[in-house]
């Protein structure tokens, strides 16, 4: 299974040395050889990778857990596998496929959680841009057992996005215990995850109630199939008002990915006794706070739902690839990451950006 | 269908006339006769009642939804049916069968939510001893469609407690999405619902971490057949100490009935990954308060689980006339209620309190 | 509560006197009156009733469950009702409300089955049509608590063939463990039922192999968005041929209304390891024979889906309403009921019979 | 990770050269060096191995799938892992450890089938001793992904049966939708495969109703925590019997290891309504023949249940650890094979036989 594919020994990346430190973009950075590949890794050359909040967490340090330094983030990149590890056994992909890496890159497929189906709460895993250097450089190692194969009519740039901010909320929609004609409550629709989570509810048949502000978010969320909508700055009484749009009793489900404990409260409020609430947002530091007394009274359940294993990326994607969920995005070079951290942080950045990890 | 039994035209009976003023035992409490019974109504002579917390804050009027007032609290009664309303048609019940009065005392069983079997949370309910007069007096008008058939072999008495205390957790324990073997964290082990959790726990093959303290419930705990016991004024870390108890990895659901929210934090931190937190409190004003981060990556899910519905109520009484589960109770007069929500309100009740009706 | 109609003391019904004699239509058939109504039941002003294969095993008396006899027949009308019973409480429904009667004309709510939720295998119920006298009628007496409210933008005769094929179909896919991109199998897809489970599986973002014959069912199939077609008379091995039109690997599910046995083995056989077969056909003789070897090693689950719920019926006559599926039927009187029995006997009939009840 | 063992060259192994050929017992087969190991198996010398009626099918090659050939059979070995191949990578297992062979020996882990956690549906699999060699010899090669680790405090000739009797009933109880107090019918109750799943229903809190013939089955059954008998030779309406047994309402669920058909069809006519129908035998040619009528009007399900997973067989082990499942057996040489299949051909073996790998 020798490399079919020349292989530099440098390459672009962009690293963090430390968490005060600016962001380098290096070109000297070394690429590793395929003889250097232990068994059940593999090489992928990047076409591109997203960005994606998350990053920003991992530069910024500012998470409970530390991220690894020093480091280079990003964890929706989409390449093909140039190289896999010698004497690596029963290898579900092959030299010239195209994959995507996504945040888990890696989980033991042996502890309880991953006998069960959750791999990303594995306490064995690697992360992607976090614990194990990830997509923002030309080359990237990964697990042959975790990089997802993209389908043969999905882009590279519309898989890259799929691959962490669509598997989240297809993921959270998927197990929110809704189904067809349910009502499903997307607090901050207009942006890169709920943009999404708007087409991914609508082509399975969820009815979405939009929430965020502004004339152009308002636009695209109808635009993408959202039923009703509801404008946070204008609205006067947001519980009344969402309840108002959804037959006067509530959504099914709610999918928050607000970064403030608030949110969480709301929805708690806003829900249908029985609701779903799937809390997928990722904060520095913020605690769900519900109301106790009616989380219990409504019957309300409140599921903490991260990523996605396996299987729920190979279903965003394939969803993807059939065209019923395309991503806003950007086009920008590797040197625009900085930029591109400054734009997230102050939530300037519209829909997504993704990073050309081979032009210079 | 006439109703067999001597009925009075007034009865001893406990009435909260407001939240400020003392609770008053009354001889001369009108008795709602078998011809002023609506449809679907039926007259139940009682035997005895439990004693509730929640009865407490039905009294006390502290919580987010107001009692009616004047007000006989209790829903934790057993008797005979005598009369049941003319016109009710298919009455699962007849004159002479021995009932339970549970805090549902009325659903819809149409809505949505009781449609879907969540029928505590129906919009149209009626609650025992809060939205209609309960069950600490000698006669009680209730429904036909919710009063709780007693199994044969299960003393009123030791039924009294299973109607909600047994209910709520039994039901807390069914939807934790555990099963035979797996680790179930029980704070409050020794109190009034903890004593009964563990031996539901203990039929359904669940393995007991008990979470409370002193000498006296340590004992009783570990009788009632919990495997491990911590004791929360002991432990310096309580939330490693739980793991340590589990297999160092945390059990795998917790019943937590709290009045604060810190005990909710704890469990985050303490349920091993792809956890349940049943969250079965109705504190007067507590919020749930969970790292949101925890929640996400470990995959936990928080389920408000709201005393139970017909179904569960069959059940918890079933497991409880075939010995698996016994309560621990003292049994008074009615006119020893106000010193037993004294007692409720310091803490210094042990096990449950249910009331002799028919005493003096 | 008076009535607001005119309600005549005869009307025009379809009445079977015993299997073997001619079905009769009369003009003077009794009106049951608003005084002779027991507390929870209804009378309905029929506007149409469709006509459903099971109508034709109820007159002909060949299931292993005996139709009642005189029998009027009948189980997918809709109408307005025109009188409560006297002592009715809480009913759902009042005179005046546009209402739809089911197969499932009454549950007792309280059994066990009830109580879980699948009241359609209350061992009390009452089933229109069969044990008690159905729609082929002008009037119908039912009960409050099961007849359907009709969505206000769903035409009366739209609604006729949803009540029972809609229904069946809609609940078969919703209890199949599929979701969105999962494959479904339909045989008979051309037909009644199949014809609306295409746009019911295309609603919840399912993809769909419709199975059937001719150009004619071919088109039709297509237009209703079934994304593979294959002819069971022009394939040369059905089974490789469906499991190649599924990416090689089989469907998730199928859904099988036959009346023969050999379709449910070929589905075990189809289906992809893990795949769920979902029963819904009532043969009046007919085993399900399925290869035990490879129900176990392939993990296939069989579920005996019969009818719906409540809950069910709300669900498929919204999606209904909000135009998803559209019922592809043929008005007729009641006159034509006995030639529309010839024509289900002989297969001819394509799509639906929609009885007016209130044309002469 | 060089072996601490010392490895023969040969070692007896009971080998079936063809499915006519008797079979044969030799002394000098050879076992596959650890220097002759791929990466991800391991070689284990095993201390002993039940004998299962699969083995049997196995060695006759009656099943619709051929094994392989000559084919050293077994799949209920337990014994210490003596080498690891080179360059496996993140191994669960190491030498020395003790560790369980089961039917499963191997799945991709990647597959569709295997990321939704039925790996025993893989299409990529091996089965122990019938696509690759098992463990009717002293050593064995497998893989470290798929041998199960062995509780420290259960015997080795206890845990044999566990690893395939035990996981088979144990799934089958896990996935049978019952819950505490539930009865569920277990056909066989007095067998090897019935006796274990007695035993896993009482200590998950069923209800068990055993099915069986004789007096010295019915004792057994009983002491095991049967709470009801039905002897089917004696009885003269099996379903009527069953049905009675069980407050009347037939059982909510049924475990069916039988090789015929009618066991299938008897099983849809006692269940309750609602019940779930366990499929786990895997007869030579037999067909599930359930009345479709009553599959439907009694909305019944049937799961076909296959072994079990690895994390089913974890769970299987750690109960059967804890003491609350014993297996009935007796131990023999290895020469003593070819009559013990005779024995399960004609139906004379009480309980299991486990194989002593390391006697002469």
């Amino acid at each position: 299974m020798a490399p079919h594919f020349e292989i530099p020994k440098t390459q672009q990346a962009a690293i963090v040395e430390s968490t005060d430190a600016p962001l380098k973009i290096v070109r000297d950075h070394p690429v590793r050889q395929p003889s250097e590949l232990k068994p059940g890794e593999c090489l992928v050359r990047l076409e591109c990778s997203g960005v994606c909040h998350t990053d920003l967490h991992a530069r910024n340090g500012d998470w409970p857990q530390a991220a690894k330094l020093p480091l280079i983030g990003g964890h929706e990149g989409v390449g093909h596998v140039v190289a896999v590890g010698a004497h690596t056994q029963g290898s579900p992909v092959k030299v010239g496929d195209r994959v995507g890496i996504k945040w888990l890159a890696y989980s033991c497929l042996d502890c309880e959680q991953c006998r069960k189906g959750i791999e990303q709460s594995c306490p064995n895993q690697q992360l992607s841009g976090f614990t194990t250097d990830g997509t923002f450089s030309q080359y990237v190692v990964s697990w042959v057992s975790h990089v997802t194969p993209i389908p043969a009519s999905l882009d590279s740039f519309e898989a890259a996005s799929v691959l962490c901010a669509g598997i989240t909320v297809y993921r959270a929609l998927k197990y929110s215990q809704t189904h067809i004609g349910d009502w499903v409550a997307l607090p901050g629709a207009g942006g890169g995850l709920g943009h999404l989570a708007i087409q991914y509810a609508v082509a399975m048949g969820l009815r979405v109630v939009a929430i965020d502000t502004g004339a152009e978010k308002r636009e695209l969320c109808l635009k993408l199939g959202a039923e009703r909508w509801v404008d946070f700055r204008e609205s006067q009484d947001l519980v009344a008002d969402i309840v108002a749009a959804t037959d006067g009793q509530g959504p099914h489900a709610a999918v928050v990915t607000a970064a403030t404990g608030a949110a969480y409260a709301q929805a708690v409020d806003y829900l249908r006794p029985g609701g779903a609430l799937m809390v997928v947002g990722l904060p520095a530091h913020a605690a769900l706070s519900a109301d106790i007394f009616f989380t219990v009274t409504k019957s309300i359940s409140i599921f903490g739902s991260y990523v996605g294993n396996r299987q729920d990326a190979r279903e965003a994607l394939e969803i993807a690839a059939r065209g019923k969920v395309k991503c806003y995005y950007v086009r920008k070079p590797l040197s625009a990451l900085a930029e591109t951290y400054e734009g997230l942080a102050k939530g300037t950045v519209v829909g997504r950006v993704v990073l050309d990890m081979q032009s210079e």
